[in-house]
């Protein structure tokens, strides 16, 4: 089935079979089934069942899934048995805090430079890494072919810096400003935002 | 309707809605139609239609949305014409960048204090507040009536963390940890976690 055809909704639901499968092979099991899935994950069996199912044929009826197998299949699908290098724009609070994340290595991406416009910010260590100019950006985005970009900006500064990163190539947006940025359709964009996450569960409230 | 006749990806989009009439009407916009919520978003004016119809009629055929009274009705509706007290639970990089964000009151929610169990940490001030010894935390909700908290701790601490917060009465779990967590199922987790958002991402690169 080509891209297109995959419904987002099912997209977004691979990455967290991704990482229960992990969470599950950590626990030193070699065999899951959709009900497993199911009750760790708060969804029903047959909804994880028939996600799957848009990608091919995973277990078998009553021996459930081999997880090592499910895990390759599922890094292969989402693209993530490759590593994608990615740079993260601004260097505040959060910024320092993502580059301290130490969980995305593993899961498919690594941060290979984090930048700020801030001459006091520029040149302070990182975790592993030193802020950068965001004047040097366009050529690390250029020589490191870079496609990922997080964004970790102010409101107010986000949309004139995700323009020029979409201008540089870059593809994959993760938006951390809180702010809807328009981009072109080619471009991904995910939002991530405390406030959409509380008032969804304030409604349960 | 019922809260949970509502399909909760449904739920998930509310907020979206929120946050675009919001924009919409700092540009001084005092009317706004499906078509113009789907074009900012990238959704279908169908589907945003179809979305607002479990909870009424707000617009008139030709006429378009009222962003007022829209807004005020969509605040009703996910609970946010009130502002909920907020605890958040870690007083690292990202505790402290989630305690200065200054998106927080206009919508619904109040950081009322910030915690961590780090004694190199207790009594520092962040933004208007001051780190407090988390072994007052079950103080705080109780005498607060508190209802919903930020996790903000690392990984291996999260699930003693969540399950103390369960044990305290909170209804309402932001999740910054990257971890599934086990609550019971009437509380509501929100998992925050860049990763997800960067393998949803990676999927369509």
């Amino acid at each position: 089935m080509s891209q297109d055809q995959v419904p987002e909704i099912v997209v977004g639901r691979l990455p967290l079979y991704l990482r229960m499968l992990e969470f599950l092979k950590k626990e030193g099991k070699p065999i899951t089934s959709s009900q497993e899935l199911a009750d760790r994950l708060g969804l029903s069996s047959a909804q994880i069942r028939k996600d799957l199912s848009y990608f091919g044929e995973f277990g078998k009826q009553g021996t459930g899934y081999n997880i090592d197998y499910l895990l390759k299949q599922l890094r292969q699908i989402l693209h993530v048995d490759r590593v994608w290098d990615v740079v993260l724009i601004g260097a505040g609070d959060l910024g320092r805090a993502l580059a301290h994340y130490q969980g995305f290595e593993s899961e498919g991406f690594r941060l290979v430079a984090i930048f700020d416009n801030a001459p006091k910010k520029i040149g302070a260590p990182v975790g592993d890494l030193q802020v950068q100019d965001v004047t040097v950006l366009p050529r690390w985005i250029h020589e490191k072919r870079i496609r990922v970009a997080i964004l970790a900006v102010p409101a107010v500064a986000a949309p004139a810096v995700a323009a020029k990163l979409v201008e540089l190539g870059i593809c994959a947006i993760l938006n951390y400003a809180p702010i809807t940025l328009n981009v072109p359709p080619s471009v991904r964009v995910y939002h991530i935002d405390p406030v959409i996450g509380l008032q969804k569960m304030a409604y349960y409230l």
